[in-house]
């Protein structure tokens, strides 16, 4: 067996075997496969596919890869999340404490963030204080003792991932499904939960762009969840304006707790009680309107919002040192009409350049900075009227280029709805 | 311009536009693009194709990554040709000279081999104190006064390709009608000839599989040699078997002279007296049948074989120092009947593992191995009736390996034709 044959076999369109998708991930972590062999397979893999089957086999070779995190001495139900990533997406930081209010158990390993603005690690980071990386052991006896833990990613999860991804973002091969699939549930299943949730985000600014692929890719992710007898729960959301209002890492870690208090944007709002509603409903005895009417209760009781203050002082954040820039700019609107059109990747650029977010690995994020929107999609704004406010400090930003994210018509808007589906 | 954006676009079965493939080739030289982009890049060309738009921009690149030889101080009319490569295929050495002895001109760069036996520079090689290189000007002196000269390439002909075809051998992307049309064509073109003559081999052993793809090569090289205003012959031939009796560079060599005096195998002559007639019959007075008639002509007058001496001791070569090893064993028929299909492939990798080719750039030839068959396919044998001859060295070889390269029924064999089609 060479890697050339394999490649000759995925580019004449043949299946690939489970051994020969072994020898392709260990020969690769080995050093014995060269990178421009393996962006060869990649480009394959993008045009030619790969069944259910084989995608399988490449989540399981890249689980074997590195370490796998043992749960079992967390006692109850542990559940994961993941969201294929959206601007302003800070689900995590209100769904873990929320969850565990329920009796659920949240231990939670999530990454730093590439692009518009940090991952769930560099928001929780915003909090001054907050240690992102503990021990195995205080992480479990946190996760028994208060229901949530949010870490960073152990460096050694699925180290076949970590070379494929550093390779698939420079050689065009990031828009397949069997890598995307395998990627995300080899992360998953290493990180040990008993049940999967999964946020497909769908639209221009996302990497699925449209609904059938979507579909497709919680297809394949539910089928690999089910090999591993996970229960695996997917819902495609739409993304084509930023999620609540705030992009940027302290102003999404302040909306967040507005949300845990039942006071956040309605979209996040409905999108967390429906998440909610479909884990919880999923594992105990609550129907799923039982369950999102129980949340209401979690936000005005103000569990909800205690099991995120316990996370955070359990591994030394201090909310009240929590900073926002004070150099703050209003963008205000050029003309009145309807809001028909915010672009997501537009604004999350323009958050990017101004330190919310990285563009290399050792980029340094300014956790203070960002923008706050005022509308959304479908709201009316008259001319001259606050559109955003931006939170600078050392960058500049060009105002042209924000008006240039709004699109605003005389008619009327129909909005799209935020969840297109659930699939389970 | 980015190197990921023309990735993403042929990935996406665009069309990529002269400025791309120009930024691609260019960036590759510079090593601004790494060998890992190279490859996707190459695997979504093979996967989607060209057009020949971009075949023809591809390869006029590639002409420009290097030098390009400039034969206008040759008087007459140049010709080139070119083979896709087949085992026993020693047509440069018997035509180049007999194209001269018609008053062509023939300023031939030849390849070393990779593979089964050498190539042609390496076969010329065999003949001691034959000098591969030449100065420019000796090589042109030459070519005016005897109007015939092998050299070995220059090493800055068409860097492009020798890049791109290192990373192709190695990542599954060999067989793509554009890259291989390109990879001949650039080199074609620089070479400089008026006449460019390609033998399209099909068949298993061959990189066309199939009579359909030979074709559309063919037209693709066409095509490309037009827009350079070079008339371009191709000739798709099969490569079921190998050509002539003899497979090893001395042997070669020698059969060689036998057909430059008329007396090669049947099926080496009518390759040679079809190209022959095809060439001289495009570029003079004479129709295809008396420039055929002509060639017995030149074997029988002394003055095909003439001009190969001519070359020969031009280039300082002694023929009558050519050795053949003399340790020759007989392989003979284990059954009788009629040779239905002779694998040349198989037989060609024997003769490179007795030392007659390379694996790798680094090995050394030898140049006195080889094989000869005593039989060719349609043939009946008798059982214990030799086979073929093996010359060795110190190399050993397995009985077993050479007879499972011949597959001999009961029923008489349809021979298939060894000329399929011309296309110009």
């Amino acid at each position: 067996m060479t890697i050339i044959e394999i490649i000759e076999k995925k580019k004449n369109n043949l299946i690939l075997s489970k051994e020969e998708i072994d020898f392709f991930i260990s020969g690769m972590l080995k050093g014995e496969i060269a990178d421009y062999q393996i962006s060869s397979l990649l480009m394959a893999i993008v045009l030619n596919g790969m069944n259910e089957e084989e995608t399988f086999y490449l989540t399981d070779a890249m689980i074997r890869s590195g370490e796998t995190i043992d749960l079992s001495s967390i006692e109850g139900i542990k559940v994961d999340k993941h969201s294929t990533g959206g601007v302003g997406d800070k689900v995590t930081l209100i769904l873990a404490p929320l969850l565990a209010s329920f009796g659920l158990k949240v231990a939670k390993m999530s990454g730093r963030g590439l692009g518009h603005t940090g991952g769930t690690a560099d928001k929780l980071e915003s909090i001054p204080g907050y240690r992102l990386e503990l021990s195995q052991e205080e992480f479990i006896n946190q996760v028994n003792e208060i229901g949530v833990s949010v870490i960073s990613q152990s460096g050694n999860l699925v180290p076949a991932d970590k070379k494929l991804y550093a390779l698939r973002d420079v050689t065009g091969t990031v828009d397949s499904i069997p890598l995307i699939a395998s990627s995300i549930m080899s992360k998953k299943i290493a990180s040990g939960a008993d049940v999967i949730f999964i946020d497909v985000k769908v639209g221009n600014g996302a990497l699925m762009k449209k609904i059938e692929d979507a579909r497709k890719l919680a297809n394949t992710m539910i089928h690999i969840g089910n090999r591993y007898h996970k229960k695996t729960i997917c819902i495609l959301t739409n993304m084509e304006e930023p999620l609540g209002y705030a992009i940027g890492n302290a102003l999404e870690v302040q909306e967040s707790i507005s949300a845990l208090k039942g006071m956040g944007p309605e979209d996040v709002m409905e999108l967390i009680i429906k998440t909610t509603g479909l884990i919880v409903s999923s594992v105990s005895d609550l129907s799923l309107e039982e369950a999102e009417q129980q949340c209401f209760k979690k936000f005005n009781t103000g569990q909800a919002f205690e099991k995120f203050r316990q996370m955070v002082s359990f591994q030394g954040g201090d909310l009240e040192k929590l900073e926002i820039s004070n150099r703050i700019f209003s963008v205000r609107s050029a003309k009145s009409g309807y809001i028909s059109h915010i672009d997501a990747l537009g604004l999350g650029e323009i958050a990017r350049k101004i330190g919310a977010g990285r563009l290399k690995k050792e980029d340094q994020i300014h956790y203070q900075v960002g923008l706050v929107l005022t509308h959304k999609v479908g709201d009316f704004i008259e001319v001259n009227e606050e559109l955003l406010k931006i939170y600078l400090d050392d960058k500049d930003v060009k105002v042209n280029e924000i008006l240039e994210c709004f699109t605003i018509q005389e008619d009327e808007v129909e909005k799209q709805p935020l969840i297109y589906e659930i699939i389970k």
